[in-house]
């Protein structure tokens, strides 16, 4: 039984989910184990990590908007320092997750056939975001 | 230290959610470990897992309606091709939990007394759903 | 590789985010371990866990806030028998984390610079709520 560990860089365009399956499966291939369990972590509070669907593009934009009307910018709320993206980034952070969870089985993640694993930036502005990478197995 | 991995096959009747504990308590006896980390990881983007009440059967119903609430079904998204139900479902599955953690303490489960496991369905037809199981522990 | 588990307990004054990060660092600490998983695991339903801001206290009460406008008090709610602030609670909690999972990356979490972990209590009265921690690692 061994671990692996790994920081993540990912730039962000501004507001959106983008895929990062592809980073994480890469990563993964490279730790060459067949059993484990692999955690994501994200280091922000105004960004956060979702799995969704991936093959129909039209899922993340309604995602998007949903999350954007289910918590809106507001100036109703106390925390305004950072600009009026930022009170929403950390609500909508909260909704969905800081961190997931995938077992490796069989040398592959667990992954479903649709399930994708998506970075959501909720500031408007472009950010370089840190995605932690913890594998544990053999 | 040792790993096992099951995948667990569920059929659902159609949206609502079902208790899944006596089945993960099943399959965690079966593993025989005193200590340990169950990862439960739900293969689909339009069903969920969660961890909540399973005294009062109100509260289920009561979760039930308030997330057909939160995220209902709308002309509105431009995901539409899999149904009026697909897209709700999605959000609903965005808002609660792909996949959960739980300890294995003293060779038991951690969870609380009122706690129990939940398949979330969120889409109206019956479905057949994976459910993932990773132990971890010794 | 080895695992260490413990049961935290913790006073809550009434509903609120109250930040644990410094327990649980006290925890970590005492374990000397350089890399590893923890879990956080919340053994009770109408209280929850979230990762988020600690750096402007007005995070924290917008949070308090927006949670308690999405998930309100209500007489349609089906589940009335321990008050009328246990089916928001339930709900609260279903909508934020009943576990989180954090690496442990050179003998630190990996948590980010902005990052705290807290307790969210949704039940308006005191209540004792514990946490289990696990670490598997070396």
């Amino acid at each position: 039984m061994r671990q692996a560990a790994h920081t993540m860089a990912l730039d962000t365009p501004g507001a959106g989910l983008r895929e990062i399956t592809r980073e994480v499966v890469r990563w993964i291939a490279e730790q060459q184990m067949t059993t484990g369990l692999l955690t994501l972590f994200c280091r922000h509070t105004s960004a956060s990590l979702l799995i969704q669907e991936n093959a129909d593009p039209d899922v993340a934009r309604d995602l998007e908007d949903y999350f954007a009307h289910l918590a809106p910018e507001s100036a109703a709320y106390r925390h305004q320092d950072e600009g009026p993206d930022d009170m929403p980034a950390h609500l909508r952070a909260a909704l969905t997750q800081t961190q997931l969870c995938i077992p490796l089985v069989g040398g592959r993640l667990a992954l479903g056939t649709w399930q994708g694993i998506w970075l959501f930036e909720h500031r408007g502005r472009p950010h370089r975001r840190e995605i932690v990478l913890h594998l544990i197995g053999e």
